[in-house]
């Protein structure tokens, strides 16, 4: 309602935080670090003038800015557009940067924001292709594949039991703000997301690397389907194939134990797509 | 010939290096971080058990290995197989390894090792599917699509331009040993790969994030062909494209822009290679 006059040049100076023992501040850099910190409060830190831009423009609640003299010069527009978002804006004194940063060279902008929906919100499957990654460990591979499943029309990312926080620094970054913009969502394992799917009458493929499994290439994706990847070391665990419908495998000429985690789901979630098929029951 | 005597329990004490001014270890510590060093030398550094293992297996010659007494514990199969293929071995003060190391925690293994072929040797295409890469500038990426050529069968990868230096630590690291297997060669500018290819009478591909392009779906690739892509940041370069046989797309339903390099690389080679087409000439 405000937003063109929170959005035009500043109109009076924001406050500036020097000390490195700000208790906000310490709060907020708690965030970067601590899984623990993000899942109790809610809120995880953004950090970058590109990836804090994303979080406004996906429409992520950004209850603090913080960006230093540096930043301001540096990137002026990027910091218009998200100041227009941020409840409450902060500069930060250079030598206190580093505190929030998880780089070596700090851009200077950072937002502390509030993740999406409730994580205790249960999730309900939709008519659409599905990603189940089960114990996805390495943050930057769960970040690329959320890139690729953005760039291939895969609207939903589901979460098997253990996985790295979709809210880390690494995957935030890796994920170049796809995380803003899909749905994560987390089940306790492979095997109660399988059994939602399945009731829904959709069918649920675990990927294996095994070439008595069926050909990807096979399988009619013309209607809504899911497909379970496992992590990067172990792949899918024995309890989470049972509960699937049906194992496929990327059918190799090559070394297959070459091929990881995220290129993998962008041969498999392309295959869901490649002919055409959105997943989307017409 | 020798291999039986060398590969059984050490029958002499390795030499002991625990100067850190020791010049050999200064030496093999430029070639970590030193492109222009390794150009010079022909040499580089392999790092890791697994990664000096592979190295070993690959038929790379090993001139040196060196590893600390920590490391002789944890990965004594791991040494032994990588002993029987060094010229010389030295063991490693605790303290000295980081002078060789690029990560955090060295596991404590490393080779100097030559580079394969010379790179004087001028490109020849062969009649097979082959991936050019324009001027590719980042380690992770360029590693991971090595894997991905390695698992999909792709057997020669043509760095054209200026590109990250492939025996790079990073490069090594992501590419989990594929760069000792493939076939990697470099010429000056895509262009020259392309008339090179040509003249073949072999297709190249210029892939282009252009929806007005051909589908890379509608394109046969029964027949060698070759798939030429661009640079994270700039895509191919006009007079790339322009040498090009065809520019081809992956078509996508998404944020195009969200495909980084090594995915949308996963996703078009796996098209040359997915109708069972190998690409080799019968």
């Amino acid at each position: 309602m405000f937003q063109e006059e929170k959005g035009g040049a500043p109109v009076k100076e924001d406050m500036v935080i020097a000390s490195r023992k700000n208790e906000m501040l310490r709060r907020a850099s708690r965030l970067l670090s601590s899984a623990e910190a993000r899942r109790e409060s809610g809120l995880f830190l953004a950090e970058g003038a590109r990836l804090c831009r994303d979080a406004a423009r996906s429409g992520i609640s950004i209850k603090q800015l913080y960006y230093t003299e540096a930043a301001a010069e540096k990137y002026p527009e990027y910091l218009q557009e998200i100041r227009c978002h941020a409840e409450q804006v902060f500069q930060l004194a250079e030598h206190a940067a580093p505190l929030l940063s998880d780089t070596k060279r700090p851009q200077g902008i950072f937002c502390v924001c509030e993740m999406k929906g409730q994580s205790s919100q249960r999730w309900v499957p939709a008519r659409e292709h599905t990603l189940l990654l089960e114990q996805m460990q390495d943050p930057g591979n769960l970040g690329a594949v959320f890139r690729t499943a953005e760039a291939l029309g895969i609207g939903t990312i589901v979460l098997c039991g253990e996985s790295c926080d979709v809210y880390s620094p690494k995957v935030l970054r890796a994920s170049m703000g796809a995380v803003f913009r899909l749905n994560a969502k987390w089940v306790p394992s492979l095997k109660e997301a399988c059994d939602l799917l399945k009731k829904e009458g959709i069918p649920v493929y675990a990927a294996v690397p095994d070439s008595a499994a069926v050909p990807v290439t096979s399988v009619d994706f013309s209607r809504p389907s899911a497909m379970a990847v496992g992590n990067e070391g172990n792949g899918l665990s024995r309890e989470g194939i049972e509960a699937c419908t049906q194992t496929v495998t990327i059918p190799m000429a090559g070394r297959a134990e070459s091929l990881n985690a995220a290129s993998s789901a962008a041969i498999l979630l392309w295959e869901m797509v490649r002919g055409g098929g959105s997943g989307l029951a017409i």
